[in-house]
């Protein structure tokens, strides 16, 4: 396993697989396999990258430095337990799944998580994505790095439990604050405002948050326990229901954490 | 009123009425008075701006071409209350304060709110914020708007009831994900785990933020009801109180707004 990794084959069409394999044929990774069970897809994306189309797991080839499991969550247990690989690498890309359950296809496993969320029509930047790695051994982690070095240089190294962390950030940090947000921008359009009026101050919220010192830098009116103001925000959010309960919730809880605190 | 406005008067010395002399100074908008009971800082700000220093509202002198009230919200109308200024300009700077509360100040009232939040330490970058003018009359909004041209160029003009939404949006642009982020950020200190690590999923998140699609661009695990990671995390965050509540609603509401939906 001290070999550096030269080609890959990757089982799964979504959008995770298709952005890695563009991400590493892009970086004159070889691409080998695709494998999946869309046959047009599979067909599709095997054209793009020069890969052979493969579209039952357990015909995918050992053949390769690196195979990449890059399926939905659930599916990847099933996946491993198709594959009997001996040594070749097996990698998941899952965040909240355990490098374990890789452990039935190869003596060789490891995981290659990109904290990112991925569209199918934005073709991703990796260089901004943080990637996190884990490896069965000391040289499958050398190897993943060398590899993930080819498109960012922001590594991190977690053990399975630690990942599972870092995705639960990773909901609060983007599906939590998309959906405020989307919520948010609707309402100020069926006031007839145009929402890019916070696009400013959005910028700087992430700014602050990116200082580390965001429990510090709190302000706002549940901060400095302004009830007056929380009433009359509750009050124009009694016609939508989900910014109302947000609402509700977390001034309730920032006026629990700072209560008492002076500003 | 058809007079540019060339010079102004302040009352406030907290970081809103800070910032704001601070950026028409840098614009050689000559302050004429800067007004507070703090006397320590109302000596050291007319130092600074070369204004006259003032100890009391009710002596704010009315030869100004533009008084800026920029004290906390539920000050505000107490302030107005000791003006007697005929027709001296006069306007506040707050986002959930109606216009109204200046009248008995003046017959020439407005609204100059800008959409940030503000800290001591750092002198803001006026270029990029938004600022919200609102005038008792055409004249007076074109005179503020020639005024916070000199600011920025992202102008909008909202009646005090629409004031009052943006104002809401941003406690929820703001303060909401600040308190989120710097509660998720200690969690995953508490774990050892480096927050920069989110860095670059923020801005992206922020990025579809901006598109204005938030809401088509949903993900995640209570996107596609995925209960089962849900149900995880909840376990994980058992001993984080604050978090476990935050994720446990928002889960709950995006899974009620695309119930049924498919991916």
């Amino acid at each position: 396993m001290n070999l550096p990794i030269k080609n890959i084959s990757i089982i799964g069409t979504g959008n995770v697989a298709f952005q890695i394999a563009t991400a590493f044929f892009k970086n004159k990774v070889s691409i080998k396999e695709i494998v999946g069970r869309n046959e047009q897809r599979v067909a599709e994306y095997s054209k793009i990258f020069g890969a052979r189309p493969v579209f039952n797991c357990n015909e995918a080839s050992s053949e390769t430095d690196l195979l990449i499991i890059a399926v939905s969550d659930h599916a990847i247990e099933v996946v491993a337990k198709q594959l009997k690989f001996n040594n070749t690498l097996v990698v998941h890309t899952s965040g909240s799944v355990s490098m374990d359950v890789l452990k039935i296809s190869s003596s060789n496993t490891g995981v290659f998580y990109p904290l990112q969320t991925f569209t199918k029509d934005i073709i991703a930047e990796f260089s901004e994505i943080s990637i996190c790695i884990e490896g069965s051994d000391k040289n499958i982690e050398s190897n993943l790095t060398d590899l993930a070095k080819l498109l960012t240089n922001k590594i991190y190294y977690l053990k399975s439990e630690e990942r599972k962390y870092v995705h639960l950030a990773a909901v609060i940090s983007n599906n939590f604050i998309n959906y405020m947000m989307g919520s948010t921008f609707e309402f100020l359009q069926e006031k007839n405002i145009d929402p890019t009026i916070l696009m400013p101050l959005l910028n700087e919220t992430i700014d602050r948050v990116k200082t580390g010192n965001a429990s510090k830098l709190q302000t706002g009116p549940a901060r400095r326990n302004d009830t007056e103001t929380i009433a009359q925000h509750l009050q124009i959010l009694k016609s939508s229901k989900d910014l109302y309960k947000i609402y509700e919730m977390m001034s309730q809880e920032i006026q629990n954490k700072y209560n008492g605190e002076k500003l």
